[in-house]
């Protein structure tokens, strides 16, 4: 139900990321070639594991949930390539093993892999085809337990976006990084859904890029008014009153309520709060790690020094200039107004909200 | 005198930006082809002023400072080739307009040009090579002026950088932007020189990429060890303590200290007062102007959204999208520490003070 007490299971994201076809001998699945983004609309269908493997690996699907889905239909397609028989197990497990390693640090891919291997087991008393169908019935749960998490989020989020004539978000927490109206932007999904008008501000997102290419793109997909900054206009835009909220999407939280998001994302808040515009986090609750007290125990992954320094195809800075390169930064649980999860809200975000949300 | 008491006037810039060779007959001016950086060094020698017009407008030579020394020089190439006759101050004057539509908001072109000219009237009792003997003599004034200005910042920030094991900049006040050892740069040179060994971050500044271009290049030439981040790795740069200060240039300076400078410094200064990093801007006292009592008079400037959405050679943003680029923003005085200029520090940045030191 949204805010007016109606159903939103009708919103749609404005593309679909992942999508299966078929049956469970025949099916195949469909990716949105997201590499060609924003130049280009294209598909790819995927018959068999090799190919998920490899979409997975060059980045045609990306996104912690839209690769886990991905990868629950990736076994389906392994299980139709294995001939019924005695080592039908066995070839199973060797293919979750090798899908697992198209993006070896992907939780949610090794997740959504063991989730319906496991699965298969359970109905291994079945014929093969009966396994078979029990796997596809768990990817597609997979799916649309991701579908349901996006909605929740932005049931929550929908009435804060309705109250803005101006957001403004980073990088992409969006429907392309999901299999369904993604998380940072679920909120503007249902909020435009409903008839509201507002203006999207993306961050652009050095290194890489995502919030031009992504985030940019799939609001445009939705008619969403949708403009594009440099990461380092978001201080003046806050400052000019040009946006009444800032929200991003996380990549872990601690069970204080720091964030860890794509570098930039920490700057954000903290210009947000000198100018009082209020900072949100959209996060399923599978991002929070309780087993980190604050935000300083969550490891920082560095990036290539090339993402920098020639991230445009051509050199832009000296030969042999060194870099630093963090991928993500940590924003204090003092600077979030609130995390919106799929299980609630958390307000005032503080280590007793955090705990009574994720695991109460 | 430096801080220890000691000449700082052999410190010289990595880099001749501006070079005059020769006599106010046959000399002519040498230009370093900063639109080639970084990766190529090389020069181009101007003989006649149209050479120095095309020049100015493909950027081989920027900032205001190093446009005025250049424009000063081309009035003395523009009078090499207007013959001696009742026509010469006429002609002048033609020049001096033809200079000047190169590009026509540089304050400090018009302002160097007129001064070459008012050289040239006051002369003009001489014989021809006379007043352009005059021309150029004047011209070497304004360059002298302006190397002199650059030591005086350089003098008073050198001991603020020596304390430092880390400082953090953003876009090019450097050598590169000046006829001598740069605003923002020249307490690193200065203290380089004396022996006091620091790294800095340059901000790569999007959308033109000056800090990872040009500020990067010129720091390295010098020795000095440089590492480039993008511009939203500021924030946890300075959250780590990697910096032990903040110092950019800055383009106009309201009355009352509120200054405002490349897109990008507002949030670096906010950053750096929630992580208790002194921000400091520095700046030549023309830089002032006492006719705008506060920031928020400052006219901002918009830049062209292709350098946004195409600004490296491919378009990395939907075809459609709109864009917000401005080419500044503007940093309240209460975030800056001091501002340094070549007449005194002025600390707190009140209006009483900047006034003591500006026109006082």
């Amino acid at each position: 139900m949204n805010e007016n007490g109606s159903d939103i299971s009708d919103i749609r994201p404005p593309v679909k990321v992942v999508e299966w076809t078929g049956d469970e001998r025949r099916g195949c699945l469909r990716l949105l070639e997201q590499t060609l983004l924003p130049g280009e609309t294209k598909f790819i269908d995927c018959k068999d594991a090799p190919a998920v493997w490899e979409a997975i690996l060059r980045l045609v699907v990306r996104g912690a949930p839209a690769i886990g889905v991905t990868a629950g239909y990736g076994m389906v397609l392994a299980a139709q390539s294995i001939p019924d028989g005695a080592e039908f197990m066995t070839k199973l497990d060797e293919a979750a093993e090798y899908l697992e390693s198209s993006r070896p640090t992907a939780v949610n891919l090794s997740w959504a892999v063991r989730r319906v291997l496991r699965r298969a087991v359970e109905s291994s008393g079945d014929d093969f085809d009966g396994v078979r169908r029990a796997m596809l019935a768990e990817a597609k749960d997979i799916h649309a337990e991701d579908e349901a998490m996006c909605l929740a989020i932005g049931h929550l989020a929908s009435p804060l976006i309705a109250r803005c004539s101006g957001v403004l978000t980073h990088c992409n927490a969006g429907a392309l990084a999901t299999a369904g109206i993604g998380t940072a932007t679920a909120g503007m999904y249902v909020a435009h859904a409903r008839g509201h008008r507002f203006g999207v501000y993306c961050d652009e997102t050095r290194p890489i890029l995502q919030g031009s290419r992504l985030t940019a793109w799939e609001l445009m997909q939705a008619g969403i008014d949708t403009t594009v900054i440099t990461d380092s206009t978001a201080g003046q835009v806050l400052r000019e009153g040009r946006v009444q909220m800032v929200i991003t999407g996380a990549d872990r939280i601690a069970a204080n309520g720091d964030a860890a998001n794509k570098i930039g994302t920490y700057p954000l808040a903290v210009c947000a709060a000198r100018n009082n515009v209020p900072f949100y986090v959209a996060a399923p609750y599978s991002t929070f790690d309780m087993g980190l007290a604050c935000g300083s125990e969550i490891p920082i992954e560095q990036r290539a020094a090339e993402e920098i320094v020639e991230g445009f195809g051509r050199r832009t800075a000296p030969v042999g200039v060194k870099t630093y390169a963090p991928a993500f930064d940590v924003t204090d649980a003092e600077l979030i107004r609130a995390i919106i999860t799929d299980r609630g809200i958390i307000e005032p975000v503080t280590p007793e909200n955090v705990q009574k949300i994720i695991t109460g």
